[in-house]
This record gives C-alpha cells, structure tokens and sequence, in this order.
C-alpha cells in the first residue's frame, strides 16, 4: 500500500483541520499516513525566528485566526483559539513518539481535540494523561517514557529528517519521491499526487 | 452588482495565476471584481523585510517555485520562473493605475504573461510599451502618465488604504463587509464568500 508522510506539530493551527480530516481523504485514496510528529519550533528558531510567525507579524496572525474559524466552520469542525498560543507541544510531541506507532494516530488526534474544541493546556502532564487514561493506556507508563533518552534521540532524528526534506512548516506532506505540499490547503491535492493522480 | 476588490501586486508570484483565473470564477457568480494594484513591497518593508520572504526563507522559497509549477500546470497556465526575482514592480504598478480603470485588467494581465510567460523584464519601459501598443494606447503617453504627482499619490492612497484593511500579502480579495482571503488556494472560497455562498 502506498503512503505518504504526515509531518505535524501539536501548537500548528492548520495541523488541527488536516489532522482531522486526513485518514478518511487518505482511505478514499486507498493511501496510508504514517504520523510523524516533530517541532516546528526548533525550525523556526533557525529562521530567527523565537515565537509563532503569527504573533510576530499581528496582521497575518489576525487573518490567520478568521481563516482557520473559516475552515474549521467549512468541515464542522468545533473551534476554539487556544490561550495562550501558542501552546508548548514538546511534552505531547515526545509522548506521541514514545507510543507505539498504531495508536500515534489516535493519540494526536485527541490532543489536537483538546486544544482546539476543549480549550485545554496541552502542555500539562495531567491533560495527556487524561487522554492516554482514555485509550486504556497506562497514562503514567508512558509519560515516564516520554522522557527517555531513546525518545528525546527520536525527536532530534526526526527533527533533523523534516529539515532535510525541506520542511519549513505544518503540517506537511511529503511524498515517496519528496514532493512537499504544505498546508491544509493542499491536503487533496498532496494525497492526490500520492496515489498518481496529477 | 456584488464586487469583491482583488488587490494584487505584479511581483508576487501567486497573484499571476490569480489574475489569469479570477474573470471566470467571477463572472461565473455574476460578481465584478475591482482591480488593485498595489506595492507589497512597501508592506513587507513595514514587518522588516527587504527582500520577497521567498528569498529570505530559502525552504519556503525552493517550495513556493514548485508549488507554482504545479499549480500552473493544473491550470494549464504556461509558467516560467521571473529572473532577477522579484521584479521591480513599481513603474508597472504606476502605469496600471495611470490607466483607465476599465482597461486595468486587460493591461495586468498582459504584464503577468509578459512576466511569467515570457521571461520579460517587467520593470523595463520598453516591455510595458509594447503591451500598451498592443492594447491600441498610446505606449508612451501612458508611462508618462505614469509618472504624474496624481498617481504616485494614487499609489500611496491605495497602499494606505491595503494597510488599513489588514493586507498583509497577495494576492487577496477583499469582500464589501471586509473579510479577507488569501492566496491564489482562497480565489474560489473568497469568491463564493462575496456572493453570499458560505
């Protein structure tokens, strides 16, 4: 089965819609996602850059807040603008990547759901674990995990994987041959070019 | 008739798709659309920026060339990469604005072609001359114009005015109550917006 790489960071506003809506557009296409969450953050601090771009130019946050209430009304998707943003994603980024890979899907999605419908501070320990309790998840066990040596090695390889793809945003697709498409916008058009429809 | 304000600026690589589409889409929706040139430059210069993001980022710039590559292709719109980039847009702009309003489309979309079809230099009289030429004008008597104080005036009220609006890029569509639309991946939503189709 062919599949496309999914890169997404937890306090990216546009990850929130493409991360709800991606594994259906995927399974019309008969397409799997592999979930590769990483820190937008780190790559941005390269561009000199040490908070969102949305904050730093208020014109293009404000727009971006409207357009993102826009979309998420579009796929009735619940919104709420998360306070403050953006929210500090290492702890949930570093948890995603010590579960297994099978339920990395699930767990994003509910932590994206927790910052954006419910308005929770996803930075907390008590807010994944919460949403671990939820998956019948030993919620302690793997936040320990989170902490280990091999996952904070995870992180840094794949954050050095998406600057070597070209990754400069989230979310973003990134297909077999690397091609990137980046935005929620360009979620059909990405999955589409994934399976050879051009 | 509804109409929606297209502000766009000739060195920005997105508004040339944008302004070869919008007629169509427009007329599709019984919308007008009013033409408006303005300098993004000067808007980029406000947030610190001396030179296109796309230069300045260059990640974002490897990816905006090729993004642009498939969208013309998927609007079957012939698409040659503007060398220097960005082009001087200045003396285009003035001249877009020294014309007569009903011929401003016509002129602009002439210039895009000129360069992102051709290879033209668009910040060179002679290229702005012959597509004045082909529009029957008098070539040399609209670039003087051009230079009159009544439009550099025009240019800065127009520039004040993208401002006071929020534009913060281009090209994008400004509805009558204000809402703003980004990109050339907005044209449709924006336009639908206009008309009421939300």
């Amino acid at each position: 089965m062919t599949s496309v790489d999914f890169w997404y960071d937890f306090a990216s506003t546009y990850s929130y819609p493409s991360a709800m809506r991606i594994e259906k557009l995927a399974a019309e296409r008969d397409l799997a996602v592999v979930w590769r969450p990483f820190l937008l953050g780190s790559i941005f601090a390269e561009q000199g850059w040490r908070n969102s771009p949305f904050n730093l130019f208020p014109n293009k946050g404000r727009y971006m807040w409207r357009d993102l209430e826009r979309t998420c009304a579009r796929y009735d998707l619940p919104f709420n603008r998360p306070d403050p943003f953006p929210q500090n994603s290492l702890l949930a980024i570093r948890t995603a990547l010590a579960l297994d890979e099978a339920r990395r899907p699930e767990f994003s999605r509910a932590v994206f759901r927790a910052e954006f419908e419910f308005g929770k501070a996803i930075a907390e320990r008590s807010t994944l674990a919460e949403i671990l309790t939820g998956m019948d998840l030993h919620a302690s066990a793997v936040i320990e995990d989170a902490a280990l040596p091999a996952v904070k090695q995870k992180l840094k390889t794949e954050g050095d994987a998406a600057k070597r793809l070209g990754v400069f945003g989230a979310p973003m697709l990134v297909t077999d041959e690397g091609e990137l498409f980046w935005g929620h916008d360009r979620l059909e058009e990405g999955l589409d070019w994934a399976v050879g429809r051009r």
